[in-house]
Parts: structure tokens; sequence; C-alpha cells
């Protein structure tokens, strides 16, 4: 027997008609690529997407079809998402960091129609359109007087594309299944990956992220994503902000200290969320120029580890609580928030600072476990380490046209890649990537447990570990290492000061150093090429 | 093209499933109805839904089928919700407060085959009982020891019911949209109606209910639902408190204030939700022995609509945030909460009192209009007063067995039978039901604006309006007035007293006295009974 309750499908273009009508007056603030502060509200943004729609539409776009958005957090991108989804296309999030290649991959892979991109990309879209066959319309979101003189075909700038088109346009009916928004997953091997997000998927996201032990988000509030909305829908905000009526304030293409500290203090923000790198730049610039953040209330920390120090400056120093968040494209991204749950509130600083530095627990929709290779669930005890995998409605089952499929099992878990922990408050602990994990003997040794302690040590700019071929235990850790500038440790200076920090049978079997460590286009430690580089080293030890 | 997340079902399970696994150790805490206050946790909780749910499937309760309960706010209710529940059953919760014949016919209209009821109620189901040939089994909501000696046939203690049952069952998987929950509605017209609550709306109305601008409930927060279960889903407290790990207190069958207070303060409950009566009785308590709310942060208020004075006196006197609410049984309950929105907050105190005593905005999820009686939608100015209309996916579509479809139009809209305005900000105010509405001329007077100014006057206990027919206007409004007892106050005095304070063609047209004031079994002016009373009444200014 079914329940008689309304057949109201969750579409994202309720949330800026909720928006509209209810907070239409409420801010959205841009720091602009031309240069000038710009405001809109609500009530104005839903009207622009509509226009977006329309213009969409008039052009032959039809549901389901791919556009490309390649561009900051503005209100013109805002609109955009809105307008895409709102004629029953898919927004295309192009990450403007990765190569031109992958670009050029990853726009054919996903048959974009229609490229909307900020000034900045100019030169960027002239080399990469010739190789962009299905394109049919690139829309520079600037004005016909910033219009770049970049070769692009088919140019048109936002405000003339969307200037005749309707604004009381009607979105498309689509059922809540269906597609809305698409977002490529950079791995460290293979091509990229499409995560296909759908109507449901992300206003259960946008309802779940909301939640108080999450975002904790308000119409009282004013939220700085400088988490980019081409990176794993800038965390929710996009979506989450409009659904509550929290003012919004987008830092356009200035994401240094000086920028975001301007804005967050002009435009009372009380909620930011970035990169542990975005805050770095940000203590610099205070530190520099004495200046507070006054209105600052908290900040969503995730993208990589925060460090423990990071988490401390900002709420003992700025008086600024931190949320450390971990998640993933695959997961629309949040999968776990590090807010304080009751007893641990109750615990003195220093005590709940170890359960800020863990990635955090999950709020109601997501699923989470730890199972060993043979996917036996692994105890919550914080010690025992697995491969961690996740489930919940807003959590893909699969990647575009079926890549993937080995990530995904039978009961719906998607196997995250990560090696984690889980301990007995339900807070998870990143402690590495499971192709990165070294087994030893039959036991697993965190790669990155030993970098992030090797890096402690005075002279070492960065570390890595690798797992490299053992005749008797498999696989042993093999500690790579860049030194600073003009520093000389040694080998063996190096693991003594690893001595006592870890287990005695995760030592490095040995120390190599190099000149430099290679890197993916965003910024993560290529551990493939390492291993490929050290294919056929032999560790002293493998003689025993 | 469809997405590629999840298929993920909302089910109501899944949300003790959280609680026990992330806030298992997470205190309940109830005044028992066999007295001494009792204590366990979500784990265990969840534990025992699953013997409640393995022990109705063994006795052959299948899918779909109903299981009433008739029960206060304890630990054992919260289970059989869960259990009945995680068989696929609906649970079915009976209002103790209404009359046993209307018990008898909605447990009919039900077809309950399972009844669980309180020790308190074992009376009143003894006398129902034979009149209900559907019901298999009644089990009491208690051990062995404290079995009831009232003549009830089938009758089982709980801990008997579940002592055998297996605490590892596995959840019955349903489709979302499968029944979950019913709950008839006490009109004040006709047979009570049916709404049957789905999975997908329980939980979606639980992640709505758990915004901050609506509960912003907390895992740090301390619950305490005065509401009762079997009114209108607790507001959803016995979904949103596990969801996000509050700690819930349930007062068992004493709801005077000396035992509230007791729970407040003992408890350190956080935030509560009860009826202005059920305040107003601790306000009498508080002030008789000069306690104080120490704890209490934030208080639901709704069911009826909220005084100014209460919500003054919470605020300034006790430092207690009201949270004014409004909902019905068909929305699951809420609509629209008194939250205040930012620029609300930067209003002085008595300005923002104007709108904390309106019914409050929607949050995302709940739509709302007024029209006329054309169904053309009315200027939210605040002014314009109409029908209001509500859309969303946690309200209704239709009653159990297809009754009152009238109240349901063909795009989707709910009437809700409330007459209202919405201001500038979104913030709405009831003003009337439409079916009391008086129709005077083509335009409305609300007959509550009137009631509620009447009963001001120092004479007045209670006061009604009516309207009554009149060969010009149609109609216009009696005031009927019960006089407090030796006061004399005369039909002149109180029509001066209304002067200047209502529009001139709102003066009612007569004021009548008399002793009493019909009520429905749920306290509420049984204004059916007024009409039919006054049916034959002539108006002194009919002959104009």
């Amino acid at each position: 027997m079914l329940g008689l309750m309304q057949d109201w499908p969750l579409l994202v273009h309720k949330i800026i008609d909720h928006a509209a009508l209810y907070h239409g007056e409420r801010e959205i603030v841009t720091r602009s690529v031309e240069g000038p502060i710009h405001r809109t509200n609500y009530r104005e943004i839903a009207l622009r997407a509509r226009k977006v729609s329309a213009a969409l539409d008039r052009l032959g776009i039809k549901p389901g079809e791919r556009v490309a958005t390649l561009a900051w957090n503005t209100w013109r991108h805002l609109e955009t998402w809105y307008g895409i989804t709102g004629c029953g296309a898919v927004y295309h999030t192009l990450n403007p960091r990765l190569f031109p290649d992958q670009l050029v991959y990853i726009a054919n892979h996903a048959e974009d129609k229609v490229m909307f991109f900020d000034i900045t990309f100019a030169d960027l879209v002239a080399e990469i359109a010739p190789k962009l066959p299905k394109v049919e319309l690139y829309v520079c979101l600037t004005d016909a007087a910033h219009l770049p003189k970049a070769k692009i075909p088919n140019l048109v700038a936002y405000e003339e594309f969307i200037a005749g088109a309707s604004e009381t346009y009607e979105w498309k009916e689509v059922e809540e299944n269906a597609a809305c928004g698409l977002c490529y997953t950079s791995g460290t091997t293979g091509n990229p990956k499409g995560v296909l997000y759908s109507h449901r998927s992300n206003v259960l996201h946008a309802l779940i992220a909301a939640q108080k032990d999450a975002q904790g988000i308000s119409s009282c509030d004013s939220v700085l994503p400088v988490v980019p909305m081409f990176h794993a829908n800038a965390w929710a905000l996009a979506f989450s902000a409009p659904m509550v009526g929290a003012k919004l304030v987008l830092p356009g293409a200035k994401l240094d200290g000086d920028s975001i500290c301007e804005l967050l203090t002009n435009e009372d923000v009380t909620l930011s969320g970035a990169v542990p790198t975005v805050w770095l730049a940000l203590f610099q610039y205070l530190e520099k120029t004495g200046k507070t953040l006054p209105h600052l209330n908290r900040v969503l920390i995730g993208g990589s580890a925060c460090p423990r120090s990071m988490i401390e400056s900002f709420e003992t120093k700025y008086g600024v609580q931190v949320i450390h968040a971990w998640g993933m494209t695959e997961m629309s991204p949040l999968g776990t928030l590090g807010t304080l749950k009751h007893n641990v509130v109750a615990m003195p600083y220093e005590k709940q600072l170890d359960y800020k530095v863990k990635q955090g627990h999950p709020v109601f929709g997501v699923e989470m476990k730890i199972t060993d290779d043979e996917n036996n669930e692994l105890p919550r005890d914080g010690k025992a380490f697995g491969r961690l995998k996740v489930r919940g409605p807003s959590i893909a089952k699969g990647y575009f046209r079926g890549e993937g499929a080995d990530a995904f099992d039978s009961e719906g878990w998607f196997d995250t890649g990560d090696v984690a922990t889980i301990d007995a408050e339900g807070y998870m602990t990143i402690t590495d990537r499971s192709k990165d994990v070294i087994k030893s003997g039959g036991e697993w040794i965190s790669s990155i447990e030993i970098e992030n302690i090797a890096v402690g040590h005075p002279d070492v700019v960065e570390a890595a570990v690798i797992g490299v071929r053992h005749p008797k235990w498999d696989e042993r850790p093999l500690l790579i290492v860049v030194l600073k500038p003009g520093k000389t440790a040694t080998r063996e200076q190096i693991l003594d000061y690893l001595k006592g920090k870890i287990a005695k049978w995760w030592m490095p079997d040995d120390v190599q150093f190099v000149a430099e460590i290679p890197h993916t286009a965003t910024g993560k430690i290529q551990k493939t090429a390492l291993r490929e580089q050290f294919g056929s080293y032999r560790l002293p030890t493998a003689a025993e």
C-alpha cells in the first residue's frame, strides 16, 4: 500500500524559486571578473536564470544535453547553473586548472553543446575550441564591452545571449531522477571519469548539507564559498545557501589573502569554505597586516586534510570555529563533517582537537563502513583501518558512460579508494589511498602517516612513501624525500627522526633523496610516476 | 537522461539505524507511565524496535497493514513506531482525547490489526474493544507485573510480546512511497479523515524540520516533546531527534507544570515543543515556586496561536527563544515557523514581536499561497486575506479511502481550510477558518480577529463570532459572549469596547450572551453547533 502524500519531485529550480519568493531581496555580492564589486539578489538571479533557460531552449538545447561552464564563482555562473537545469539540460563544470588536453578529453567525452566561460579563460578556450567539434556556441560570461579579442568561433557575450529572452520562461518539468549536473574526477590514473548528479541527489544533498551538525546554515548567514563551483558543487553551498536564503558572497577570480579578507570583512561573512592552502594565504595576510576576522563565525575546511595548527589558529587566535570536512566528487561531495558531538563538546579543548583533526562523522544520508580486501567489515575502534565504502542518495552508483564500474558493488556500496579508520564515536580518519597503502606480510602500512611525520623533520620540504617489492614481505616502504635548499640530512638522521613516532615494522627500509616529486594538475603527489621511477629499485633489505 | 546516483530509498528505519550507529549511547529518558524515570539509548531502542518488527511479523502482520498505538510519549511508544514501520506495517496513532465512539469509528475505518496501548487507557480499551472486530491482539505497553486487570480480549504485556523475538531481524525493504504512518484529523464537521504518511514524506519532513531556521536541532540538543506522538507526528521530533542524535526526554502521562519543569531542569533540556496551554501551566508553576529555566534554549509553540504575552514572557523573563509554528496533520505537520529572518533580526525587539506573533514563514519544501474563492492568487502584502493553500513532498494529496477529495485541486494544492494573510517577508498569519469567515457584501470579515479583541474586555471569559443571514449583506457578524461570573457588561459596553479596534463595517450587528460555548473533544470552539443554535436567530439590522 502506498502512502497518500504529494508527488512533489525534488528539482533544483524549486530551490531558486523558494529563494526568490521568500528571500528575494537577499544579496548576492560578487567580485566580478571584470573588476568591480557587483550586487544583485535572489529575485534577480531567478529571473535571469529563466532568461538563460529560455535562451538555451531557443538555441535548441534538449533535456539531458550537457552545457559546460568554465568559470569562477560569480552571480552569472550561479544563474547559468539554475538556467541550464531549468530547461532540463545538465550543467557540466570544467576545472580550469586541468591541462588543456584533459579539458578537451572531458568536453568531448561529455559532448558539451554550449560552453559558458569567464574572460580569464579566453585564451584557454581559444586554444581548445578547434578540438571541440560538438560545441555549437561559446558564451563569454560578460557584457559586449568586455568581450575578449581571442579567436573563438561562435562567440557571444552572456548579456547579449540572454538579452531578448523571456524572464517568465516556465521551467521544464523533469522527473527528479533526471540528470542535472556533471563533474569529472581527475584521478591520478586513467582518464577522468564523469559523475552525473540528478535533481534528486542535489536537492537531498543540499537538505543534508544544511543541517545544524553539517553546515548549520540559516537565512542570517552570509556565506563566502571560496571553494570553486567547478570543485564538486562548491560543497553544496550554491544550493544550500539559496535554500535557506543566506547571503552569498562570491570571490570571482581573486582568491588571495588580501581579496578574501576584504570580502570577509566588508560583507559580514559568517561562514566560509575553502581548502587549507587558501587559509594559509589568509593567515599570512592577517599576520602581516594585523587584521582580524570580526564577523566570521565558522569555516568549512576540506579538499585535503586540515593541519591541527590551522584549526588551533582559527579557533584560539581568530575565534572562528573550524568544521573539518571530507567528501568526494562522487559524493556530491559531502561525506563527513567534524562538528562536535555532545560528548566531545564536554571534553577539554586539547582532546576536542584530537577529534577535530579527524575527517568527521557522517550526517544522516551517508552510510559508511571500512572493510578488508575480502569485503569483511572491520571494527569501529579507531585502530583497524580498511577500505572506506559509502552509500547514500547523493552518492554515485556509476560513472558516465559506464566507466570505472569496479568501484561499485552489488549492494550499492561505492569504494572511495581511501583507507580509513572509524572510531567508536563514528569519527573517520583517512590514513591512505588504497592503491598507495603498503601491504607488508599481510598487514597494511599507511603511506600518508609516515609522510606526515617525515615532513616534520626540519630539513625536509616534501616526502612520499611508496611500497616496493620485497621477496619475503611482498612490499616494504621506501621513503622518498626532497630536502630544503642547502640542507644535508642523511638517511640515518631521517630514519632516527621517525623512530618512536611509528611502529617498528612501519619503518621505511630505505630513504632516497630526489630533487623533485612529481605532481598531478590538481597538486597531488603522483605516486604512479614515483612507482615507475623506482620500478627497478632494489631494497637494501631485499637480500635478507 | 537519468542521473547516475544511488537508488537509496528514504525509509524511516534508516533514521533509527543511523542513530544507533553514530549516537548509540545517546540517552532516551522517560517518565514512565508506571512512575519511575526510565533510561535507555538509541542502540537499545533500535534493537528492541527490531524485536517489535519480528514479533509483528511472526504474528502475521503484512506490509501495509495498520497497527494502532494509543499511548503517551515513552521509549516503548518510540520503539513501536520504528518496529511497526520496520516490518512494513503502518503505525496508526490514536488520540486518547477523542470520544470513545470516535475512536471506534477511526480504528474500524483504519482496520487496525493490533493495538498497543498504555496502562492509563486500559479502561478505555476495555470499553471499545468489543466494537473492534478487526483487532486481533492488544499489547499493553508495560511488563507482566503491571498488566492491568481490565477486561480486554487477547491481551499481552509488551515486554512479553517482544521477549522471544530476534533483535537481529532484518527490516523489510519497502519502496519509499510505501505507507508508513496514519493519523486522523478530527474536523469540526463530518467524520475524522485519515492522513496516510509515506516513508519518503516522513524522512523528507524530518530533514526539513531539522533545518537551522526550523527546529535547528543538533546532537548537542536535549529535546523534550511535550506535544504527543499521537498529535501529528509529535511535530517530527520522534524522527528529527534520532536523525541528528539529540537526547530525547519523554514526559509520559504527566504534562503538568511541576512534572515538566522537573524534566526540563534535571535532563538539561535545550529544546521543547508544546501547545500554549502547557506553557501557561508551566508559567503558573514557575511563578508560584520562583524557579527558572536554566538550560532551556528555545521552544516550539503551535497547535493554536501563541499569545504575544507568552512570547514576551519566555524571551524576556526566562531567556528562552520562542519559535511560533503552524502546521496541520495533513502537512506531517510542519508548515511555517516563526524563526527570524536576517532583516527582522536587525529590528528593535518590539518590532520583532510583531513578526513572532505571526505563524511564521515556510522553509524549503513547503509551497504556500492565498487565493480568493475563484482560485486567483492574492497579493503577499500582509493585508489581503484568502484561502491558504499548500503544496510539498510532506503534504497529503488525499485522505485514506478517498474521502474529502474536494480539498485537493488538480495542480496538487491542498486547501488548508484556513484563511490567512502573507506579508512581504513571507510571514503568514491565520485570520480565520474558511468556513467561519463571514462574507458580508462580497468582502470577508475574520471571526477570529473579532474574537481575539472581544476576549480582551475585562468582563468576558470567552467569545465566538459567527456569520448570520442578512437580506442585504448575505451575512453579518454576530458576537456570542460568555461573561465572567458576577460580571454584567452590556451589549453596548461590549460593542463600545470594539470601536476603533476593528474596521467599522466589521462591527458585529448584535451581541448575544450565553452561559456556555460548545467545544469539540480537542477543545476548539464548535461553531457548527453555534450556527445551529442561532439558526433561527434574526439580526436586529435584518429589517433595514
